[in-house]
């Protein structure tokens, strides 16, 4: 358990499922990559065919932090991708099934 | 269960009780949508006939995300909606009820 | 329960013994309010005679929104004031007495 | 219970344990005190005979509130304190011993 | 238990693991450190020999504080390191193992 991270790149989607961890994944933290390029990078979250929601949009030299409080369960079918010219890192943290929080 | 998002645009109120999930709804995320407009867009949230409540101001270019903490209750009635040109992503979770936090 | 918000007037203090709700309240958030100044707003809470305490300060056109993170007991005899010449949108949620979180 | 705030200002460290509650603390917000002068102060957290760790930094009409997210125990032995021209305003609340959470 | 705080100095990677405490960590602020660069600080997080990831961007003059919300566990290996020419101060808490959170 514990920590968990990814680098999300352009045109590169990350689904979620491919993992293979049990329990609940806590995503909390988006920080931009590094580059050059000053135009903005904007985080997306897709779910089958619906419409992608944006999690966080990313400024360089402005904000280029984010936090995010996000829950996703081990049958989420979800993916991750960036809008922009930079990388998006995800950082967060599993927590076990069954109660884990509890015993 | 698991992760939850809307695009709320403007001019087009969003209610929440037209979502038909079971469970506490948990609203952590907004961030603006695509546009060139440079005004400034309002998240706001209504309950009834009640004054609505801003809940967070995006503005371009210099704050485009923000983090929210909001619980809503199945039964709740309220509508989230938009003052200003774009249209704001939420994001969030669902939590079971009974419980479900804890077994 | 769920969702709670109300807009702190200048020279209106909130207080929040007058909400007569039962349980635990959570505020979660704070955005300034419209208006045409762009001098700062702050937001202080206030118990009985002590120097009121400063929760945050916005500023028109940088950063408008805020997130809080407070408890408030039903016992608590606290007041929200502004100062400052915009109003500030406080919103976050009820939870029940009692074990609410975990039954 | 609920609501706990103090104002630390330059020059006069705060220590935490002179506040004689029972509990545990939740430190969730700082924001800048009133002031002219535009330096930055920065609030630092003394453990012992440790080097301080600075929490945040606040930034006169750029950043002046941060949200925290810090829990002191009662028998911890911290003193919080600002280097730079100005105080810096702590919220947060206290949590019962002994499950108050859960019961 | 209680508060926990380190200084994480560019080119001096910080091993958690040296900590030698029980219970899981909460890191939940970074705050850049001192100096006259105003180029940017990164933190970053290593585990064994993959790729790091990066939790915040701190900016001189602009963001020096940036929640997070990450939890480590005793056995995780990670290191802490900063790309960039300040340090940047981690702090947070720890929670005991065992339902230290619920008796």
């Amino acid at each position: 358990m514990g920590f968990w991270g990814v680098e999300v790149k352009p045109e590169k989607p990350h689904p979620y499922h491919s993992d293979n961890v049990e329990g609940k994944l806590h995503v909390t933290q988006a920080t931009l990559g590094l580059g050059s390029s000053t135009e903005k990078s904007i985080l997306q979250c897709s779910i089958g065919d619906r419409n992608p929601i944006f999690l966080c949009s990313l400024l360089p030299n402005k904000n280029e932090s984010c936090s995010l409080n996000l829950e996703f369960d081990e049958d989420d079918l979800v993916a991750f991708s960036v809008i922009g010219p930079r990388s998006i890192h995800l950082s967060g943290y599993f927590e076990a099934d069954g109660g884990g929080h509890l015993r």
